[in-house]
């Protein structure tokens, strides 16, 4: 039995607020137990300059905390003057997984961008900002699309991802909060898309670690509550369900 | 008549949400019409530098906007390596307001951290960060007396701020939002105090000027406004008000 | 009586002194009391991204004091690698005023730096600054008009600042040197026209506040103290002077 | 066939030396085929600010490449005043993965510094660092215990990683040079030790995914690429692989 | 005959204004032509880490250039965030020279900080600031001995600085102006005592060389115009001339 | 007798290891004594905004220490976020070394970016760093003749450095090692042609002085060392002798 009563297999509750916010093209409040994150999607109509000329778009993210997101008080990044390694390390993650699922060329010379900022934190909040942020920029697109701007919905499948961990005890469990993060001896962060393919991921032994067994079962924990995950971006895309599937369609 | 409607001295809808947030301690979401800020409000036990060992406390703050709180997306300050002059004048101005209602040697030797995040802007995000920052402060204060950290209750008045101007057109108004605030002519922000008096007035006319007899029928506007603020602080703060109401007459 | 001897409306002696510099198109040396400041002036054919095209020319202001204008000496901010607070927010005011006396269309597409060098400071650094870089800049402009690069002088009417305060014992006085404002309750800078117009008000309770009456008194003592700022502008700028005034009535 | 005429489970040609500068306690260039790092550990009498007084060592690396390691030259961190996001990554992961084969508290409260400098790039310089680094630290450490620093040696087991990936036309390969790595769809980091656990895996695909069946298949190839890889590491030691044999078997 | 009319082996009018500043220890205002540089002493009462406790005590300085000490515009190095290589090369060279002439251990555990503001550019920046400095210094370090803060004067001899160079048509002339610094094919930098010893000697070919007959040569002429200005400073000095002296009978 | 048993007109054994990387056009390993140094010469086919149109080219070139080049690891400057005084001054005179030797309009609109990374310093890094990056220069140079992309080759002369200086006891020695280095009163780093010309010449008190008698025998110290480097670089470069030679005679 978990602290908080959950079986090793279960996820938190999940909700994702679509809409949130006024101004960006999409924008959703995601919380995965108390960890919660807006997840914004800007259009912008130009690309990095390596893309220049080649007909072909880019998503990229930004990830941030509030300095109160947190039990203790952090020191913000723009006060400090730099960005620091974790949220490099967060945010090339989500915007690597973004792309794995975008067709890069239907989307044109055009770049998505995705914020993340965290606003509460309680332990995974690298993988609810990608579950979040898919959603958004699918709501972008989406408007894109709606807008005659876009010809073809150019999202291939769905996005999502969880945490999954060790113990010190050895239990394998699901969706680590902070309290479970901070004492595991494994942690492993995967995203998979709809159709049960990997697109990242990461498995790190905290001064400890981890057996390919161990490695096998942490994945199965992973896959069924990505599963569910997909269900509630579903849920929450409503209508832009259909052009995802479309778009899966076509390419198969 | 107004854009949305409103009359020249009537301020948008406003409503404070409070322990918005499960870590600070004191934290609200404040609404200004469509203008978003969350405040929160950290108790640090330690003083900057040139306080310690004096016996008195101290007040900062930190401002900032999520990139999607505009109209089009702004670079973060964190990725381009600097805080911005803007945000510093509003910060240093939040800081300093709150101080002027603080008594700071019954705070003692810590120190009062406020972040004001704008998640949604559109006009005045400056005085609302003050007005939602005072109820989030007396919420983590408050909390220091009930858990007997500081004996006595060490806020002296309530303070609200607000934003005033004249139109092109030479009309003058209440509060702002962000279609009125690009275009005014002159651009006051006034923070005041329960008992009515001034902390802080900044009147800048924008490649314009103003006389004598507008600045003082502004000042009557903003008078105006703020009343109204701070009996939606008062609502808010509940059984703090009269913690705020001792103090007052401890101090008179 | 106050420390120095003035009585509460009268300001120190201020000195202009006019092509201080060899190379800038204009300078002057303005000293206020033991203040004193090197202010230029300097044309550069170019104007700022968002104006590209537009035809209109800016004026913008950076300020910085020397490591020993103060009795300790400070730290270079080219040292510490990154500009304060409290120097962006003036050199954001500097820049701010002179916009408000000058006609940026007729200017052109060009760009007035103004440089303000505290050299020596014994308080009211930036208002001293203000009114030291209006004759540089008058100066640089007229140079231009001879020069036939303009056709029309462009500044329609003078600008000087002063500040005001209340003393800790509740007394109100103009021009506060460095005793005096280290020490005073209240503090405000205004900025006005020949005109007798505000450009800008700040006034600033310092953990204290003010009532309506007292703002009322203190822009008296400043408009006093301007009108006398404005003299010694005009004695400086000789038979650019005319050239203001021609402007001014062309406008009206 | 793969482009240097390797077979898909065949490494690159390997070799360490030891010794390799006269200053640092530990010292060696690895080369894996074209891709050279030279690899430094040196000792340091503290540990950072969270674990002053614990007794507990730390482990920490930092990683750069000249700036002709590549075929176009990049720019210097040190010119551009910040380290990228991908240098960040991979020196966070060289030192948590050398964590994870110390024992910090027989490390006692002193620092090992990593310093992993890329002379030459062909692809995987961060497996090459992390085999080359444990090979530096073994020796640096090893020093200590021959000077009666430290009584008994601190390293459980060996180290060392690889990659593997997948290439567009799906074949899974070890070891992968720039060319490959350039165009491959899957790419995967893995970190083992001695005795075949994983330590850190990280598989992410390049605008593409992956099945769980070849990531197993993928980490079949690391699994014989790694045990190489500990061979000649062993040889490297020398005398110091009984001393890693020891501290294992009083470790179980 | 030179642009200006010099003979080749004079120097500039110089002129040393004392005490410029109210706020320094020790103050001027060198002009070398057009070249005005102001010169701060300041006196710390502590020194550098690596002199704690040594008894010793230090010499810093720092150099910067007004952003319109020249003919266009440079950007302040506050505002780019960081200090160009030719700044930090000046500064290091303006700290070394001083330091030669100081017995630091009779200066006892204490830094001189050395601020040079150059307000008018044209050639010879560095040389005035070395020689304007030297006597800013020791009129800070004869305040000392005055106030009983040190028994001894520490300062060993005078100290100047000039510039000599070649120009294209093979002359050599002493003290370059702007004019001929821009043109120069050889540019020497000499800093020397009041015995005629070298300090330092800086010589640059500007993609040119030159002979050792040349060398000499400069050496010769730079030695003519250091005597003249060590008799300046004397001038400035007044009473302080003998404690100089003295100094020197002693050590020799 | 020196401490390791030179005599004082003795340097240490140099060897230059020539294309010791893949990937620059040119390359060297330089070892003096322990000092070790990769240096490299890249082509880039443009050149700095204030040569743009003129068809001259330029030479720059960036210097920089391993953290454990030397007995203490010293930070990274990239870590630190700034460059420090001494890597910008040496930076600048092996760039400025290079020019006084390319007829830069020879050599078209194009940069050499020299690169010197220390691997080990046991002083004169600075020299070694000149003497090396020649060489380097030279074969890149020369690369590109043979692949036609100039058709004369543009550099006229050798070019090499060495250190002198004098020991607290007043010896003059010729190629200081760091051991002698750290004690030198007096430190002179010279670099000069084949004709025996000087380039640059820049000697330094240590809070010392020399006569001019000990810089002419330094002088001469010094041309006997770099006779000596220069045959080493014939040596090394080989055929590309003889494009030196030309060029030499096609300017005379």
């Amino acid at each position: 039995m978990r602290h908080d009563g959950r079986t090793a297999d279960r996820g938190r509750d999940v909700t994702i607020e679509t809409d949130y916010l006024l101004h960006p093209e999409g924008s959703v409040l995601i919380s995965v137990g108390n960890t919660k994150v807006i997840c914004t999607a800007s259009i912008e109509e130009r690309v990095p300059p390596f893309l220049r000329g080649s007909g072909q778009g880019w998503v990229t993210a930004e990830y941030s905390m509030l300095p109160r997101a947190t039990g203790q008080r952090t020191h913000r990044e723009s006060s400090r003057g730099k960005v620091g390694g974790r949220t490099m390390e967060i945010q090339r993650l989500i915007g690597r997984a973004m792309r794995a699922v975008v067709d890069l060329e239907a989307l044109g010379e055009r770049t998505v961008w995705i914020d993340c900022d965290v606003i509460q934190a309680d332990g995974g909040t690298r993988t609810a900002s990608i579950t979040g942020a898919f959603v958004a920029m699918s709501m972008a697109v989406a408007k894109l699309v709606s807008e005659k701007e876009l010809k073809k919905f150019p999202i291939r499948d769905y996005l999502a991802a969880v945490s999954v961990g060790k113990t010190e005890e050895g239990m394998l469990i699901l969706d680590l909060d902070y309290v479970e993060d901070s004492a595991a001896a494994v942690d492993m962060n995967i995203v998979m898309t709809g159709a049960g393919e990997f697109v990242e991921l990461q498995g790190t032994g905290e001064e400890a670690t981890f057996t390919r067994q161990e490695m096998n079962a942490l994945v199965e924990l992973a896959e069924v509550g990505i599963q569910r995950l997909i269900e509630i971006q579903q849920d929450a895309l409503g209508s832009i369900h259909e052009q995802i599937k479309q778009k899966e369609s076509d390419e198969a």
